[in-house]
């Protein structure tokens, strides 16, 4: 509300300068409100310190134990084995936009070369008999079926359970958390088919999973997550894995109150899905740009997979199962490429 | 012998000549003798039409079927998983002497870096806040623990049935046998622990193990093998992993008859060792550097794994167990890293 | 002309037979002129064979000797240097349609990860002392300023002067031909700034510069070609290098009708443009997807420069200059970098 | 000098108690006095303030300008033209000591393997007829014939200047004093030939070359050193180029006092050697693993340029002349090849 010159009879200048003062007054209340959230929400995100102590570098893949590993693998009722990994290719879909490097593979050797440049120094018709081929890739380390370790993303100069760079991110990367860090992963895995849910292929673009999306394909399928789950959700987009420029456009991906509610309520141990990045752009928050990964990575300690295939076991409606994955030991890495499988329980 | 001219008071000149005959004649059984040989090594030596069909490219993997995984996937008895790989660090032994690429490792964005390039656009404040760490590694795909696909060595201008480069062989890598055709693999392994069968930590340097050697210590163990079995032979040579000079240098190998015998007496699957590159150097034969890489490969179909580590399996004298490894889905390479577990059966 | 039922009185189904009959002889023959055509280019396409012997491996640039280049130094008339290259920076424009490697910086070594990392094994208050920084880079050999060697392109298997890959083309590269075998080029530098002789700050998309725009450019700057030149053809499109999606869409570039004339009425010994990659897309011919690349390298052995900065010297109309210019000696490879510069000649 | 009991007549146990007193106070007396020479060395060494002022890059480069470029270009009295650069190969020397990766060298299109792959998607019958031939390159920038730019070594957490990492130092290189700001470089060139003065071939392992030497080998090639010079040292170490090993083993190199000589002395601009790394190792002061480097670039803002090939002017005895070099802009980085040439004056 503001006053007039007409409702108050009062010389308009002095009104003018009233109201100036109010707006101000309002800009300030409204800044001092932003402020406040800014703040709490600063309060809010901050690295998580690990309940399995101060030298913990794995997070919730602490809940995996002997007994649980045990557990599902005596559980398994099929020999029929999932490939949940895609391919690596030269024009394969990756993450660029930061100058990341993509996937190159290149020969170092192949039978005619070796016939001209003669490298083992061993001449011509040993090097035209044995037939001798060799290849090199490089790649940045969040390419194809990949695991994001706990270092990837930290929140004010600091990863999980508190570790910081001054002390442990050398030129070789982290000497805390590095992908080498990461055990091979056993333990029963969900899959949570939410393109089926919603009657779709392939989720629209920029769709967010919530959480309600996630309740409601659960029951649909029949499943109950427990504790100590690896979840795996389906959004479709690995159907547009061979095209690059439609797998990168505008992808759907999980928000923060469905991550939320699979780690808090749901206590489950692994995320997966398969797509990039897991989670949509752009951010759901303005004040972090990649929020679903600082909170799973920096504040809960849960790791998760990005790039998945999960199209076969969402055609056969294999919605539990033991997955069995192990992540290259890329020493000091923020992820690691793996190639993990999904094997029917009873 | 020779004929003199003191011997058969004959005219010298008439002797030289004979003796010249002589020696030229010899020559030519000798180069002929030679001739057979390199003839019948020839005929020997080539790549292998495989039993499972003019399109296989994955040789005797295709040994494993639903029915083989889940009898041995059956019997785990146990939770207690067994990482069998090593790790990927800047440094780290490998294969350099022909040219190829040494392990690289490089971080692409630091929590630090990021606030001075600003490559997000998102400036000082956001960079601040979000701590991020990625990475990009380079590497030859022969290199920590790995598979060698079929097409890794071939012989006379072929690699396993039959494939050729020039129908084949693109710059990108192989369209046929590539990493990507491997599949996950399950199977019954086997330790054969030969060092601890010769009674040594680690077997001496260019130690050839043969197929005494392999009986042996099965014996020594209480194992026998079984048809599509993954054999795993433990030289100790990983306990030098840390140390690259000393690991590459004169590292104990198996030779061809022991393979041999593993392959066409005991029908096996899979081959692994903890060395690099699986043979010992010099090769066992002249006319062949890699004589057991092309008989296992081209002309068996066999793939094999190289530098795995073995060491706590043979510390608990785990000797037979359910193999579970999947490489990665390179498309068109020769090799791929992979990092196989073994769980203890029943 | 055809026949019509009317004109000639006829029963018009005649007519239209006979229309039809004349109608395929028209097309055969379109077809045998067309075919005539093909065949002759096919003919006429052709890697030329060097006047300078069945040896050489550098082309044209063997118009240079002593007293040619002496000439053009002593010309020399300011200590004002232009330099004509652009900067290497990640996310710079380069081809990569084709797989290629985008151009890749990272950090080596750096203060602060050494004192993490101690490399050097030096300890902590030597590394804190001594601020080490070390880089490496990554890059396809045609990016940024740098010159085509006369293997980047052949014709029909083999390349200039009849080299053929079976014999000179190993896996570390061309044993013929390769960048290495690229002198220090000296000569007199010639601009021809076509974009100012079209008035316009840079040629529209996809604009093919002709013959006539040279000869128009160059009577218009009072220049004459000599035998012997290097010709630096201004298309504007460097004003687009720091947006590579600008400078790599549409660019404007040279024809074949434009190179003939330089190369065969002019004599020039080199050639070198603004923009990537010297020709424009598409093609200008069906049969040849880089026919000017085609003519240049193979037939005629003339190198080129793409990707050159030549801003400075269109503005301060410097048309005429000493050109100096030394390119990487990478061995057997099919381009190199160079920055070369320009020097205001009397 | 000590007290004994029997010069004294003194109980010993007294004269103990005064000896260990003693000892205690020389070795105070000791450490206050390496105490004193670390502080003083410490308080000598650190990052020089640009005379050029506090935005300056490239140190002692200013000293070029248009005068002195056209003076010596002015000069030049001959056509003849020395490459002065190595070649770049796989197995090529470098220095890898640290993890940096050496050169590399690959092809990504080949004549063949486009027939097979047919990347551009035009056919078999295309891609037959132009013979297509990439390839691409990966190094450290320290290698070949290249110049260090002042970024490449620091003193105390800081650079020449006195740029900060926190400040200045990106995941993509330095923002001060990068080797894109490296400008063309133009000046006379003196060779000091120290291995013929020395009348050997090759100065012997771990040689370091003094002032003394220098000054020697000047008298000796009758040639006196101008402010603003660059001056190029030859030890005759690039006759092992071609063999790495022998290359690396032990090479000479110029002392502390040399270029001090040089720098503070003569004022020269440039350095250059024909050996890895300018210096020799192990180094010559123990609180300074690189104290010629750091000496050079942190304090005197002095660049050079290591692994050059000096053997040609070397055998023609051109001991002065203009020398013409320009770096390849690579943004941010510590290092850049350049290929640069020597032209005898008059």
């Amino acid at each position: 509300m503001f006053w007039t010159a007409q409702s108050m009879n009062f010389d308009t200048s002095i009104i003018q300068t009233l109201n100036k003062v109010l707006m101000k007054a309002k800009t300030l209340v409204m800044l001092l409100q932003l402020g406040s959230i800014a703040y709490l929400n600063a309060q809010h995100e901050k690295v998580g310190k690990s309940p399995w102590g101060p030298e913990d570098e794995i997070g919730t893949l602490n809940m995996m134990d002997e007994s649980s590993k045990l557990k599902i693998l005596s559980s398994i009722g099929s020999g029929k084995v999932y490939d949940l990994s895609v391919e690596y290719f030269v024009g394969m879909p990756s993450f660029n936009a930061l100058g990341d490097p993509p996937y190159q593979f290149w020969l170092t050797h192949t039978p005619d070369g070796t016939m001209v440049d003669n490298p083992n120094g061993l001449g011509h018709t040993m090097n035209k008999k044995v037939s001798y081929t060799g290849d090199a890739i490089s790649m940045y380390t969040h390419m194809g079926t990949h695991i994001d370790a706990l270092n990837h993303f930290g929140l004010n100069g600091q990863i999980w359970n508190g570790f910081q760079p001054e002390k442990y991110l050398g030129d070789k990367g982290w000497r805390k958390t590095g992908a080498e860090t990461i055990p091979p992963i056993i333990a029963r895995g969900v899959l949570i088919d939410v393109a089926k849910y919603k009657g779709v292929d392939i989720l629209e673009n920029n769709y967010r999973i919530n959480s309600e999306d996630l309740r409601g394909a659960l029951q649909q399928q029949g499943i109950t997550l427990h504790r100590g789950d690896i979840v795996l959700i389906r959004t479709g987009q690995a159907q547009r894995y061979a095209n690059a420029a439609e797998y990168l456009n505008e992808y759907p991906g999980i928000n923060l109150d469905a991550v939320k509610w699979l780690v808090e309520d749901q206590k489950i141990m692994l995320l997966g899905a398969d797509n990039l990045s897991f989670e949509a752009f752009p951010p759901e928050r303005e004040d972090n740009w990649v929020p679903v990964h600082t909170y799973l990575l920096a504040e809960k300690g849960v790791m998760f997979i990005e790039q998945m295939f999960l199209e076969e076991l969402a055609e056969d409606e294999v919605y539990q199962f033991a997955f069995v994955g192990s992540s290259l030991k890329l020493r000091g890495a923020s992820g690691s490429p793996l190639r993990p499988i999904a094997i029917p329980i009873k």
